[in-house]
């Protein structure tokens, strides 16, 4: 039977995920990957989950296996709240900050429509984006063409920017950058997303404000709790004006009623017993390391002519290689040889910059990454060296 | 700051759901509901609970609270395969039944489609349904239009139904009923959406073939943990053709990655333990007593030109009223006396019947069910009767 008939015209721009392609395609359980976004499964709290569900079953009884409110329930929503510094009714809590950015997409977004990035832009907004058949322009690109006077570009409808340690790039923006960032979304009148799943990773340097902090009127702030907490929990949270809210909240009614219940009593307890906090300083002590460990071994090992950020926070470092250096066709050979990695090419909406990479430090065995590291220097300078074991 | 020039041309077809809204409105603790579809909390495994976890802890390590599998995970995945009699390549796990509609409608459905159901039609398919702005016309209606050689009516994408117990009416389709409706769809060469939260909860009567069994090629059958485990785990599935599930799995990739991970393995442990099945012998025979309880109240009660439908499972009765009753105008009343329902009207797209209404018997406190229906028969009647306590 040929379904194609029956689907609808977002379906042509579905993208999968090339990062998840590679996990579903390869077991990487005997590969050095570079390759996911994964947090460090040695940072999760484990040992701790058994007491935490007992307790939290203790509390609230049934609470947590029924049905809950559409926001997210009071105790994570005030939880939240009190963090970030916000009224509770600036809370959504979501499904994934995946979720927050699909809900986003979904309530501001027209085919056709614009929305602003800054390349190279994370692989899950780039798909979420397509999906909804947004066109996804550089913030740089559209501020020429909207100078030219021949060219009348369409209006955007928000900015979309991790501002720290950005997925993929490692980078974080200048105090002069968002305020930079903000002066063009009041003059353009366009909303920003700040898409924020990182920002309590931070290694070293000082914390910059949010975006938010700076345009709180116009700014959609995207929290998670991936990263520093459990992937495996799908929660998120938005931030952002009580008015685009209610229309965020209505949507998020109809894609799933409600957050998944028991897990956000969990993190709600995990928060306010102060083991967040607590896990948060041995999490970052163990990304600090491995960060510190992967830049050295680049500098140990990398040939002249290839560059990297040195993220002060995040799960990232971005490589520029030499431009005769492709890495989609050297993805393969790689893979082949013990080592996975993310080509650059695929967090830029046109392909281009195939000289470049994003590694991620924080899931790679620790042992592998030394092997690791000089295998993808020998195959970027050609030279020999033996295979990962 | 006005807000509205950046909505989505969807935005102004949002829906909140009117049930959701009673409960977020009203603190309904101390007053007898028949509205709300939620399961019974004296039916979750709380007691179980932290055992289950810890099981599933020490059993899967980290992988509980790392990133999933879109699909779902394998655990999962094979463990409702076996159950329902289908290959794993037929599984989709969603986050929620709801998340199950949605992306069938994302899927499927352009503005302006029409989209077919038996009027009344559940209110969280209907919500999204609209936010689709698909156009729901029901069967009948458009058979009757097909029909008429002026009129050539839009074609419809697929056809919505919940043939067992169906929320809100209570009705169960019979066999040929089902058949007619394969053999109507096979005529229009439309999709099936069976929509199936309640089929474990039967009560009485035989099983009838799921359309899915009749029609494997042309129909997504959604299924829910939220009626036979626990809603605030959020997880459903879809069973169907290959194809159609390749198209929804890239979506759900961007609706949220994969479905809450720890909630999967606690599921899956959950149903290959054999726990599921032995709680679930518990719930149904205490839902047997609650219809049982509600229908000979209904019988003791209501005046003469009061009907209900008398379901063989699942949580909702239908009552049609006497013509002049209106169940909308009668709401404000009953709740400042203690009793809540829903009124009919909010699942007809036209908002007609608005003297039918909807009864939970599955969530009302059981002491409160007698004075609860006396009340409304009294409404009804135009008699006197004292107030819930």
């Amino acid at each position: 039977m040929d379904y194609n008939k029956f689907y609808s015209a977002d379906v042509p721009s579905f993208l999968k995920s090339p990062v998840r392609e590679i996990f579903r395609a390869v077991d990487l359980s005997n590969v050095c990957s570079f390759a996911g976004g994964y947090p460090a499964a040695d940072t999760f709290p484990v040992a701790e989950m058994p007491a935490l569900t007992a307790r939290v079953l203790e509390k609230y009884g049934t609470r947590p296996l029924q049905y809950g409110a559409t926001q997210g329930i009071p105790e994570l929503c005030e939880v939240i709240a009190r963090r970030y510094n916000v009224p509770v009714s600036q809370v959504q809590i979501t499904t994934s900050s995946q979720q927050g950015i699909d809900v986003c997409t979904r309530v501001l977004v027209d085919p056709g429509d614009i929305v602003l990035a800054n390349n190279p832009v994370y692989l899950g907004a780039l798909q979420s984006f397509s999906s909804y058949r947004a066109k996804v322009v550089g913030i740089e690109d559209y501020l020429s063409q909207a100078a030219a006077p021949s060219c009348r570009p369409g209006k955007p409808k928000f900015i979309y920017v991790i501002p720290d340690f950005n997925n993929p790039s490692g980078r974080t923006m200048t105090l002069q950058e968002r305020e930079e960032l903000v002066r063009i979304a009041r003059e353009l009148d366009v909303l920003i997303v700040e898409d924020s799943p990182y920002r309590e990773l931070r290694y070293s340097g000082e914390p910059v404000k949010t975006i938010r902090e700076l345009a709180p009127e116009r700014t959609l702030h995207l929290g998670s709790f991936s990263k520093i907490f459990a992937p495996g929990f799908r929660l998120g949270w938005i931030i952002g004006p009580e008015a685009l809210l209610d229309k965020i909240y209505t949507c998020k009614q109809c894609l799933d009623l409600c957050p998944p219940v028991l897990n956000q009593f969990l993190a709600a307890e995990f928060i306010s017993s102060g083991a967040l906090d607590a896990n948060l300083v041995k999490t970052i002590d163990a990304y600090r390391q491995r960060r510190d460990k992967m830049v050295s071994l680049l500098e140990k090992y990398m040939p002249s002519g290839v560059t990297w950020t040195h993220p002060e926070g995040g799960l990232f470092l971005w490589l520029t290689l030499p431009p005769q250096v492709d890495t989609v066709r050297m993805y393969d050979k790689a893979l082949a040889r013990g080592v996975a990695y993310v080509a650059g090419s695929f967090f830029y909406t046109d392909g281009s910059h195939r000289n470049t990479m994003r590694l991620n430090f924080s899931f790679v065995d620790e042992a592998k990454m030394e092997p690791g590291i000089r295998l993808l220097a020998a195959l970027v300078s050609g030279s020999e060296v033996p295979d990962i074991e």
